[in-house]
């Protein structure tokens, strides 16, 4: 069972990673580049680090896991946080698993409400669907996140931290957008990547 | 001879676009990342672009500007801002070819002051290294910048934009540090892609 580490108090500056993947071609085979951005609260972008996974492969969880232990910020991390659980396709990425091997909280976010049954479904044209689907089912409960005074909302999936202190770092560095800048700009400097 | 454009007013969201290369080891053979950063002013990223330049060649000015103008961003861009005029070594950027070719200002940025005899002398191990030295005399005067009320000085040198201009775009965009944040951003982008 992950622990659930509890912050004594958020810093307007506490080092965030937003994780996310490249674009590419849906059922095609070969890697995808996989970028991690270190930002200070919402505004200040420390660092950027990478990796490539395999399109609808396996082994995401390991490969970010081992991308995050291996940088030079990964001291100063407090939290990582992805753009839903699954990169590359359907690796799917065990937030229990990451929260553990790192020893740092995991926040997914997605702006819209997964359809669990739909992907559920598209899973089975997978091989070991089940075991992709139990990496997904770990993820647990579904939280809706209200931003910006309410203006916008949000889900996330949670690993190793409270409702509470997810939703206050997800208020506090969504500066620019409805997502996390850390995100955002992980998003902007991985689809920057995949245009080679 | 370049033309040199008058801006009429600088808008605090005055799209930029930062040129860095990647780190790679001296004297060897072989293709550095070379990022360029979108910035509206000195605080939101909005997009990152790359191409890869060979180490030591003559080609960076001209896949440089094929960059710029194969990229979404291409259209918004006021101004293209580089870390000195060598990149991947002593690939030099011609940057009046730059700002011909691209129709935008080009101003080059370094933190201390070039010293141009070691430059001549280090090239003349090089092939054609009197054509690299053509286009480093190329970029002009330089020109001596003072930032934050005078706290910090960069150097810079300039084609088709007036000093008066560069210096207020210099001023407005280095939020964060001595330089421009599109700089500093595209130095941490091509140093986190440089580590496979």
């Amino acid at each position: 069972m992950s622990t659930i580490g509890k912050f004594r108090v958020i810093k307007p500056e506490i080092r965030v990673l937003g994780v996310d993947d490249g674009i590419f071609k849906p059922h095609t085979k070969g890697f995808v580049p996989v970028v991690g951005v270190v930002f200070r609260g919402g505004y200040w972008l420390d660092g950027v680090m990478h990796v490539k996974v395999r399109i609808d492969g396996f082994e995401a969880t390991r490969k970010i896991a081992s991308m995050i232990m291996s940088s030079p910020h990964y001291k100063q991390l407090r939290v990582i946080m992805l753009n839903g659980v699954t990169i590359a396709g359907f690796n799917v990425v065990d937030i229990k698993k990451l929260s553990l091997d790192t020893g740092l909280p995991v926040i997914t976010v997605t702006r819209d409400k997964p359809n669990f049954d739909e992907i559920h479904n598209a899973l089975k044209k997978l091989p070991r669907s089940e075991e992709r689907w139990k990496a997904i089912l770990n993820a647990g409960e579904l939280y809706e996140v209200s931003l910006h005074g309410g203006k916008s909302k949000i889900y996330m999936q949670i690993s190793g931290i409270s409702t509470e202190d997810a939703r206050k770092i997800l208020q506090l560095t969504s500066t620019r957008s409805y997502i996390p800048e850390a995100l955002r700009v992980a998003h902007l400097i991985a689809s920057g990547l995949s245009t080679i």
